[in-house]
């Protein structure tokens, strides 16, 4: 089988249910995802019924470092908004952007320092939940204690830990 | 290699990325789901992040039968209401259980003639929507014209034809 064809082959997903998915063309895979969180990934990607490209998900895969889920999705490359969205709910995260059957990019997902426009403050007070034009904005640091990410709004000073995922925009 | 070793071996879901995933030891195989629709029957199977079982998910998959969708369910065998719900919004998938790695059984959904406790009636007034504990129950027809499943009320007589997702419990 030639190079080419071998990178076309179609994959075996099913165990007896013989279903042949492509490999990915151009594309991105997002990999190491905090298992159970796939589904806010494709949330946060606006995957929903009306897509028409090819996603494979998997959730709680075994892989070597233990359980995780991975993303695949045909025909989308994300943007620094998309990957800071998911830096916030998995920090492990990989990002694979696939072009012409090849992985071209392969990153850790870092921390971002502020996320702009992702999150909703919490507070329902605060000016970027008023009418005014104001994109929400956010210093990200890491909180030993609690294990967990800590935003806080440069408007208001409120401080968001838990839930983040509630409030992705 | 064995037969149970071959049943047991991995499988790669990823191109260059070395994903590998278990196949099904007991669990469900829903194939053939309406292309877009497998996160609406993970809803119904009210899969979220706290499911600790391997799940896999191919949307628009290109199968023999055109585009489709796969959801593969690990330790779960679907209940009646269930198996309905998914019906409203997917004629033609079909419900393979696995036990012990095999198929033991493979199964059309057929569109039911009543569904109880699955949809929420589109009438505000509807004795259903009070606070008296009675389950919704519809009555379920085809339109050829609209070419789609039509569900009127047992109570209010009120036809719910469209955007039936939106009302599955």
């Amino acid at each position: 089988m030639s190079e080419t064809a071998s990178k076309k082959r179609s994959e075996k997903l099913g165990d007896k249910n013989d279903l042949r998915i492509k490999a990915i063309e151009n594309g991105t895979v997002i990999d190491h995802i905090t298992p159970g969180q796939a589904l806010t990934v494709l949330n946060i990607l606006r995957v929903s019924e009306s897509f028409t490209n090819t996603v494979s998900v998997v959730m709680n895969a075994g892989g070597s470092r233990g359980d995780k889920d991975v993303v695949k999705i045909e025909g989308r490359e994300l943007t620094e908004k998309e990957v800071d969205a998911i830096s916030l709910i998995s920090p492990k995260a990989t990002v694979n952007i696939i072009r012409d059957f090849e992985v071209v990019q392969k990153r850790k997902i870092n921390k971002p320092d502020t996320v702009c426009g992702i999150v909703k403050c919490i507070n329902p007070n605060c000016i970027t939940n008023s009418s005014e034009p104001i994109e929400t904005r956010f210093i990200v640091t890491d909180d030993e204690k609690v294990k967990s990410l800590v935003l806080r709004c440069v408007f208001c000073e409120s401080v968001m830990t838990e839930d983040l995922i509630k409030y992705i925009e």
